[in-house]
């Protein structure tokens, strides 16, 4: 209940994988530890046995409140899945998604674009290529092979010394060409600094040659369609990771990743996905998927070792070194991803274990690595990502914010996804509560800007204090829960919840570490430099997070830095944009080669000063009120 | 019978693919055209449906012979297959072997060396390369990824910029460097001008890498296990190539393939062949499969052209191009052959239709490519091959020389296989015969080396005349066959035979234009550089049939010119000589890739002297005596 699925589970199944087997996507967050609290299901009637769980309140237990992770099969069960339980994995509305792509470089009409959200248009040079070629019929004074006769017609266009190709192309080649009246189109493809031959097709199809670009969040997978002849977006698609099932961040992920078969479920979890959406995407665009010859996907470095299905364990042990950063181009087929059987696979390099390709397509779309000036790429997420730099040096580091953003550890967060509450306001006379929520739906949690946003109105109308405790204003809508004290948002009444929605002091707390981690680690990346944020021309916030992150609210609580308004700048999916930009243009692709390779990485927890500045950052909005002069206290 | 096997067959099926069924090879020259005549079986009862075939005479039919190609099966029937109507597929006896494989070049006792049978020792860098490596261990100040680390030690070693390798070396790469201490072997291979990292092995195994230099003949299949690390040739195999079933030469091979799975049977057949072969050197010296990391195959352009499954069909039609000369590495799995299953397939560029790798390797290995004095390179065979040139050029042609220096198209002709009639003496005064046989066994044919032997031995006593007529004096010995007079050998008493071993003057007329078609070719090449004989310093004879050669009686049949015999040198098998040299050293093999450039191809048939030339060596031993001053007539 209530999606009425019945599945049949072996006894001392969990609950959480006899829903899963029936198609039914329990919360999991931390990955099936019973850590995290947010599998809770309702068991309405049957026997189960369950560990006795500090995540369940006695109140709970009365009402056969479970978590389905830690709790076996015993008999028949019948199991309600509260709403605030679900993952749901529904595409996106066209709404939420356009939302998720616009940032300042990508305004709405721009989204078609192919250079939307990416400041240099790259020379057009598809990573695979159709080249139309009529070849010179043999006769006995020119009796070159069929190969070398393809060949020589091909470097007659490109200066290409060395062609390689697959016996698979060649075993029919003499009645293809013959067949074709010496007419056909090779596609070419660009594998690590050599060109492979991978097509050969009668006539002239050189018009019809498309790619993928993929941005895998580990949240998030968005998905465009790309006329790679024409230069045109054709078609985007975003839904949600559903990997999520296995755990919801990185690490839980790979902790999965080391059971029976997890990292064989991660990995074909992941390339189900792609493959159903670009099924869609070439349905919807009358694509034929033969002509859809390359996939370039970017991504943090654990989600790329699962799409390739390489073991990630080491990522997380010290010192945390990952098996590749640069990716070897193979065929998409041999990771599972269904395109032309020949058609490549290519993949964003990655910089560390905890800056990945995301990064790195970030950097190339944003142009920071080209401006004079210095300027500061933030993907703010429970793996955030830190970029500084210029055209001389380019400097990153990952800020560990834990999964508050991603509304895991904290009461009522969830992803930002139908039903989020993201928008607060608090009448300061009143003290009356109003919110928005995602697509306008009954509020079922909150996201990670809606939690920005609440603890800002709160510090506005001083319900909060610069520690982040409650005032004695506040009494009115507090409760005492398990954790202590929380303010009420929305009652259950009128919410799509089996509780109040509240915001507790531990989860202000919980996102105030994270957002002093954001602000330390760029600004001990910055004085690493010897600089400081007036030195910076432009802080751009990356990833779907900063498009519903109101700016005020992040300075107020001090996540963002108070500096002109103007220098701040959401560039939305700078990494899909980066991707475009690669597998549109061969000089684009060996640029991120470049970028990857020049950014050093900053290890924070190393550095002498980061544990300073990160308790310094543990204040709303710091400790300093010096460094946030247009917030007033 | 005489093996007691037993087939099943379809209604209709013909003799010929039902003895194929159950393991009985039976000669099938033609490719079951029904013109050869070598495919004569006796059936003993049963009913079966023959066409009138001129190939049987009226004896024949009263004696119930058929031809197996032709014949089908129309009740359970009773077959005798008579010796000189079968194919042996044994592997040759180690005289045999070792016939074969020695020339001048490779003294007896040089075999197991290397250098045997190639005139340079190239640098020992083979194609595939192992190397033991040592790894330094990361920590927090050395975080490069697994992949790049282990890249980082190959360069430190080997200067190679652009390391490829595939996503499968790399799912298991961080557990296998942590679980080998950091310590690893890499294979590396060549791969069409790019370094391929193509296996990861734990610990040190630089000492174990093996390779397969293979001679893939249309006849005869020759095979080497060779140490890479060690340069030093472990075992030979040489076997008849079983594709004999479907046709002795190329053009029936050729028109075979175009049978329904023809391809597929010719390629099976080959890859099966090769891979038992390696399957036996490996069993005898104890080389583990794995350690077996590359092949290189040399052969014909048919030959090639089957091993990788390409269809051939256009290398027959004008204007003969095949579908490639140059063959793109590819992985030994994709063409079906079994060694390490990341390890690589190499095959010897070709030239044309007619001048195959085996003619690239012949001419490396005989170093004709690099003195300055001009020699001559001879493969006498179905399809003669000639290379001419010196260190400043190179030019080759074809001399289709007919089948009868392979046995077949002559009336007793067979392989040089066991009972095959050698070398023969005729006593000038008794004009009693005397023979010798390969293997000492009871003679059941004649092979190639023994017509030569036998038409220069009938010169010498003035049996036959200058244009292959018998005199008067062979009277005694003569008999009328259907094809005309015959001189009788052996009779069928003294012989594993059905009938007479003879030489018809037909034979000799055959092979009267196939020697007159490889000494015109030869002098062709010559006369268009302006050359003479004369000018030669050496002629190499490759191939196993030189070896059996007699150079006096080649020379007496003007097969052979008329010059110093110091300069006559039997190379013996060339070809696997110059893919040994190959597989161990990179440097060999581009030279073999610039010596394939290099030759340009001459077309006899459009040149206008060909013709005067080839009507003039139609004589034995030529028409202008003064070219074989030292032959007394």
């Amino acid at each position: 209940m209530p999606d009425n699925k019945t599945a049949e589970a072996a006894k001392d199944a969990t609950i959480l994988s006899a829903a899963l087997s029936c198609g039914v996507y329990i919360n999991s967050a931390c990955g099936g530890e019973g850590v995290c609290g947010k599998c809770k299901v309702i068991v309405k009637s049957g026997q189960v046995i369950a560990p006795p769980e500090s995540a369940i309140t006695a109140g709970e237990k009365k009402r056969n409140i479970y978590l389905a992770c830690l709790t076996t099969v015993h008999s028949d069960l019948e199991v309600e899945v509260p709403p605030e339980s679900k993952l749901d994995f529904d595409n996106l509305t066209p709404q939420e998604l356009e939302l998720r792509l616009k940032g300042l470089y990508a305004k709405s009409e721009e989204v078609e674009s192919v250079t939307a959200g990416a400041k240099e248009k790259f020379a057009h040079s598809p990573l695979t290529t159709k080249i139309y070629l009529k070849l010179p019929v043999p006769n006995l004074e020119d009796r070159l092979s069929d190969l070398e006769r393809l060949c020589r017609a091909i470097r007659r266009i490109k200066d290409i010394p060395n062609i390689h190709t697959g016996l698979v192309n060649v075993k029919q080649l003499g009645e293809l060409l013959r067949d074709s009246d010496w007419k056909v189109t090779v596609t070419l493809g660009l594998k690590d600094g050599v060109t492979e031959l991978i097509n050969i097709e009668p006539g002239d199809t050189a018009g019809k040659n498309y790619g993928l670009a993929f941005d895998i969040g580990t949240t998030t997978i968005t998905g465009q369609l790309i006329d790679l002849s024409h230069e045109k977006i054709l078609g985007t698609r975003a839904t949600y990771n559903k990997q999520a099932v296995f755990g919801s961040d990185v690490i839980s992920r790979i902790i999965f990743s080391q059971e029976e078969n997890g990292l064989e479920k991660l990995h074909n979890t992941v390339t189900d996905t792609i493959n159903q959406m670009s099924r869609e995407l070439i349905e919807e665009h009358k694509v034929d998927l033969n002509d859809v010859t390359s996939i370039l996907c970017t991504g943090n470095t654990t989600m790329i070792h699962l799409l390739l299905g390489v073991d990630p364990k080491f990522i997380r042990r010290e010192p945390y070194v990952p098996t590749l950063n640069f990716v070897p181009v193979s065929r998409a087929s041999e990771a599972g991803i269904i395109i032309n059987p020949h058609g490549l696979l290519y993949c964003v390099p990655g910089v560390a274990s905890y800056v990945g390709g995301d990064t790195t397509s970030g950097v190339l779309s944003s142009g920071i690595y080209r401006d004079k000036e210095i300027s500061v790429l933030i993907d703010i997420g429970t793996n955030g990502e830190i970029a500084l730099g210029n055209e001389d040096f380019l400097l990153a580091a990952a800020a560990s914010a834990g999964p508050a953003f991603e509304g895991s550890g904290v009461s009522c967060g969830m992803r930002s996804s139908r039903g989020a509450i993201e928008k607060v306001k608090i009448n300061a006379k009143t003290m009356e509560v109003s919110y928005q929520t995602i697509g306008r739906a009954r509020p079922r949690g909150i996201c990670g800007s809606g939690y920005i946003d609440i603890i800002a109105a709160l510090l506005r109308v001083k319900l909060i204090d610069k520690n982040g405790k409650f005032s004695l204003t506040a009494a009115k809508r507090l409760r005492e829960i398990d954790s202590g004290k929380a303010f009420v948002l929305v009652e259950k009444k009128d919410a799509d919840s089996a509780s109040d929605i509240v915001i507790s002091e531990a989860d202000i707390e919980n996102l105030k570490r994270a957002k002093a981690a954001i602000y330390s680690a760029t600004s001990c990346l910055i004085r690493h430099m010897n600089l400081d944020f007036g030195a910076i021309k432009k802080i751009f916030i990356a990833g779907g997070f900063g498009t519903c992150l109101d700016v005020e609210s992040a300075i107020t609580i001090g996540l963002l830095p108070d500096v002109e308004r103007k220098k701040i700048i959401f560039v939305g999916n700078s990494a899909l944009a980066g991707a475009r930009q690669m597998i549109l243009s061969s000089r684009a692709a060996n640029t991120a080669d470049e970028i990857a390779r020049k950014i050093t990485y900053f290890e924070l927890s190393v550095d002498a000063h980061y544990m300073d500045e990160y308790v310094a950052a543990l204040f709303f909005p710091h400790t300093d009120l010096n460094k946030f002069p247009s917030i007033i206290n």
